[in-house]
């Protein structure tokens, strides 16, 4: 049983392996990934000693999630130019890996930025690495941060809301160590209940269609010895009538600026279904998923992934996500129609609060987010 | 054991198979199952020979669904009698093949009660197994009578409701012709809109964790040639939320006196979604799932099923649902613990319709319950 991690030292025990890291042998530097297509069925790294290695497992899946993406990108300009490929080329390659991963972008600009910069200014290709790797460093530690201050901000909002402890937390999808450069965003608020004493049960929705929840979620639960509990997503109801959930916890892939947030799809009936049962739904996320220009849920476009991920089930071996059907096994018939979008969209009227690592806002409204991004932007310019 | 043999001529165009079906060849009588297990990848039949035969296939679910249980276990009764086995035997062994399926033990009672009486009478054991046939054949019948009838006052209670036809129905788990004698409940509800040119589409949820939905109802949409499109159940909060959704039709497993409604689990959710929508969730089930001694929701006992349905996924063609572990894909980690409840319950105050062969309760409440039960008793009765 899941809980017996917690209390027994069996050799099964699960390892304390990083999603990313960067080190040094004498061969020269490599940047280690956890291979998460692998996941829960076998732990294994992927060491990428250029670009190219790190481009594939980018499409691979084996390495994913917003702020990781952006932290691998980085490290991956580290690395061209530790190991002295063209810099220009890496980053062109590597920015372009996930067209639509904006952070991947951003976080290989960041470090080739750095290697431009010190280049220009001493010409150095061996300072201007070192500063490649610095920036790619700074990305990772300020992720870790953020991650540290939501982990803080959301148990000292779940302890307000809920004074009695022993919180009952329901999430869905991934949103631990493997999608981020520190403990992640809802996952590292339960973690930090969990430390605490005060987690009573992590509910995990499986998370259909590409099962994040039971793959990855129920890994980390069980690798840092929480009583979790996997169910099916359309068992969550249940749980809610049966007075089982304490508080609801997810990330979010994007917030409009008038609270509405874009998260993985079955978000949203898990807010109706908070709100039904007038228990809190509480989004983590770091303030740059606040997108001002967004104005609100009904311009954010929902991203339809192929049909195939709903009518074939594919084993976690397997490539999940190709662009490409198939692989998997078939359990509807053949040339079967899927409705499959990749998240949903919840309004501002039914989220309690949104942490970030700058600060909390409840109720959610246009002002209090527009004040919080004032505010983050004062601090990273100071 | 029973024979096997495919009945399909072409690849991919769906064919007519009944879920059930007694025939009389040259070498004595048979009953003819379609193996449900294989379904969608494989139409297959079974054809039984003996009370055993037909035992296999219930406990390998093969042959499933309250219904279409108690028609197979009374064509059981009657195949031991015409090919001369002991009847009180066969008839033991079929009413306990599955002991929480109480249509099939009522199925069996009535035809070995209408063998026994034509023995006492005529002494006759040719009559007698004739009388047998008749009484399974007369369930039969009668299922498929009141499919029809609850067909025809669910679309007008669906033209009534949303007077601008065009419908857009979704629908949960399997309620069709494979667990019917006739055309199901809910499904022949959506497939009478189908045939009156009145459905625009049938939203078909998967239904985790077995797949019924995706393996079950998406075969019998496309068979009838109906417009009809797949989702996983956590995508159904996105279709509301779109106004996609103009009605939920679902089926029943038990409805307590008070008109709480226990049914696949994931019902409860979707009439949550459709009551902060402003959607109506029309229940659609036969007058004897009223269960007058069951006085409310919480009298319910819910029925917990194994993890293994929820951390591993089995293909089609292996059996989902036995009682011991495995055989399946693991897509959790090795002893995570899962919450599988195989129902839930929907109170009567978020059901708009009950709808019965013998008419349509609405709004639902006791006194209206008990009144129908009543009125289906005098029915019966005279």
């Amino acid at each position: 049983m899941a809980d017996q991690y917690a209390q027994t030292g069996e050799d099964s025990k699960p390892t304390e392996l990083p999603a990313i890291r960067w080190e040094e042998p004498p061969e020269g530097p490599v940047l280690v990934l956890l291979d998460q297509t692998r996941l829960p069925a076998e732990e294994v790294e992927l060491v990428c000693t250029d670009a190219s290695a790190l481009v594939e497992a980018i499409r691979s899946l084996a390495v994913r999630g917003a702020p990781l993406l952006g932290i691998a990108g980085a490290y991956g300009v580290a690395l061209a130019a530790a190991r002295g490929f063209d810099v220009d080329e890496a980053a062109a390659v590597l920015a372009g890996a996930r067209p639509t991963a904006v952070n991947l972008a951003v976080g290989v600009r960041r470090a080739e930025a750095a290697y431009r910069a010190e280049l220009g200014k001493s010409g150095d290709q061996e300072l201007a690495a070192g500063a490649a790797l610095a920036a790619a460093r700074r990305l990772h530690r300020e992720d870790a941060a953020a991650s540290a201050a939501m982990a803080e901000r959301g148990l000292a909002l779940l302890d307000e809301l809920l004074p009695g402890g022993g919180h009952r937390i329901l999430t869905h999808c991934n949103t631990g160590s493997l999608v981020s450069g520190g403990e992640g965003t809802a996952f590292a608020v339960a973690l930090a209940a969990h430390r605490a004493g005060r987690l009573r049960r992590l509910w995990v929705d499986e998370t259909r269609p590409l099962l994040q929840g039971a793959r990855l979620t129920a890994y980390e639960a069980a690798r840092s010895g929480m009583a979790y509990t996997l169910l099916t997503d359309n068992a969550a109801g249940s749980l809610f009538a049966a007075g089982e959930v304490d508080a609801v916890l997810i990330g979010a892939d994007r917030i409009a600026a008038d609270g509405s947030v874009a998260n993985k799809v079955g978000s949203y009936p898990l807010a109706v279904l908070a709100r039904y049962h007038h228990v809190p739904f509480i989004v983590v996320a770091p303030v740059t998923t606040v997108d001002p220009d967004t104005p609100d849920g009904a311009s954010i476009e929902v991203e339809q992934r192929p049909g195939h991920e709903v009518t074939e089930i594919a084993a976690p071996q397997a490539p999940v996500a190709g662009a490409e059907a198939g692989g998997g096994i078939l359990v509807a018939p053949l040339g079967t129609q899927a409705y499959n979008p990749a998240f949903d969209v919840t309004p501002p009227e039914l989220v309690t609060a949104i942490v970030t690592e700058e600060g909390v806002v409840s109720p959610v409204t246009a002002e209090a987010l527009a004040e919080l991004c004032a505010r983050s932007r004062e601090v990273t310019i100071s």
